[in-house]
């Protein structure tokens, strides 16, 4: 097992145990080798870097997800409750998204806010 | 005068207090109140926010920029001054531009970590 | 209230008198004051400008939102309702759509086109 | 009839039979020359083209539909079927999309599999 | 020759009338065909349909350029020269460009505003 | 090392042997481990696989990058590069960038072509 792997693993072990485990058994058999390689560059080679904070950096990836468009939805909604895991406010989450409406245009901050909402109000959450 | 754009002037007049007259002097002769627009809405209506502290939103645009492309390299020369105002470390910059490989692909990521590094290598900013 | 408020009020008064309203109850407990936001900046800061006739205007929106990509269906399909409320045949609003195909792709003009003839199908608009 | 059309139309007649005139009962009645100008140009003008070969070139389709984002995921499940019919295996499709993570970010190739895998597990497809 | 590539050429007569060889020269050599695809595709299959004003057809292009982002720029300098010969003028063409802010961000808007005014203060077009 | 940047160098060996130690001397003083961390995900984790060959992979690649438009030139041309070394022709590399026309617009292909052109008549590739 490589390093950044493990250092992927440990650090998902905290905010999403099951997450490599999805990845596998949904995508392995098409993709070998999927889910370790996200893990691996996601989560070993970028969250579990030194020199920004954990919160920080899941808030920076909800920025860019909102930015980049509504067609990331499903991925904004994961990291929306892995930045919650982070330690960030619904509140925090949601001034991110607004603020995209500068750079990416207001239709990827509404379309943003619409995940978020979703997200916030699913019984889950509660 | 609005309450947004007098929000805005105040916000601008820590972080970049010719920004403004900058823009006024570019842009407004063919474009009437484009200058006072753009204060009103980006740094009085989201900059000025409540909610979620300046260094945070300012890291966000970083990831934003980043994740949208090189062509937003202008924008993003910009945005690093005003992050690095708002007391981020050049580290945390590249953290958060390094980051965005993951989302906005990799030679989005190379054009940042291009852009940031000519702004920290310009003499104005030794 | 801002002059780019009440500008924009007045505009949307005549082309979506609820816009507001509807904006208000959904966004606004969780972003404070989200719809006056746009509102002011929208309608207020650009369609209310002077330079540009109004249906142009909203052309231009179609033309922006199909070259996007489908991501922005949703603000595209209200964007169709204000184009006609501008005065803009359906033809013409189709016409736009399908030119996009130049510039964003065929992807986005076709989605943009599948939109369109969802607006106009439907039974309000006969 | 263009040289072009005629060509596009001998090269759909083994990929895909039915498309022109799918096309045509969907669109042409809202944009006159709808489905004959799409024939044209993307299969007469640029599939049929000498100097490389079909099922690269379908490849290399997938590979961009991928890039663009999830919005494309219509034109991609489409462009599976023609890359099928141009001889590629579903492993060869499914590397393409995976490898796109590299360069359109994590959601874009994660939303194309999901695409893909929704394609390959269809009942015709069996 | 085709309809739509006579159409094309009939229509680039009036609006730029070196266009044509001026893509031939630079690349039909290396994609043979290129010219005369391009100015069937764009100019005979959209520019010259009914259905739409070319002034307002124009004025969208400028509108889907900016959006698009800064990496168009060259593109949308050309569309700028045809905008106005097609009868918009600076201002209008100005206006399309600064909405754009609302959906494509301000980064696209500006990038947009600084190619306007580099066309427009250039010797040739005093 | 782990076994996916043992592999990644190797593929590289081949194709382009000073490419890590030309990122790790630009970029790992700012960003530790982002030499590595590229060649282990992007050549080890992706080229290296199995299930497609190189050279397709790498048309892939230039679909990809064209599509996402001119911002990403500096890519293309290094992309363009190992395309070639993967056994590609230069019309054959043409012929995908023209392509993209379809799919990422006209704006797009025509930036790629420029990059194309110049990388084939810069005097190292006589």
């Amino acid at each position: 097992m490589t390093d950044a792997l493990q250092q992927g693993r440990a650090l998902l072990a905290g905010m999403n145990p099951t997450l490599e485990q999805a990845l596998s058994d949904r995508y392995d058999a098409a993709v070998p080798d999927m889910a370790e390689t996200l893990v691996e560059w996601a989560y070993g080679r970028h969250y579990a870097r030194d020199g920004l904070d954990l919160k920080t950096r899941q808030l920076c990836t909800i920025a860019a997800l909102t930015a980049l468009g509504g067609h990331t939805a499903p991925q904004l909604k994961v990291n929306i409750a892995h930045t919650r895991a982070a330690g960030a406010s619904e509140r925090e989450i949601l001034e991110v998204i607004w603020q995209m409406a500068v750079y990416g245009g207001m239709p990827a901050a509404i379309n943003g806010l619409n995940a978020a909402l979703e997200v916030f109000s699913a019984p889950e959450d509660a």
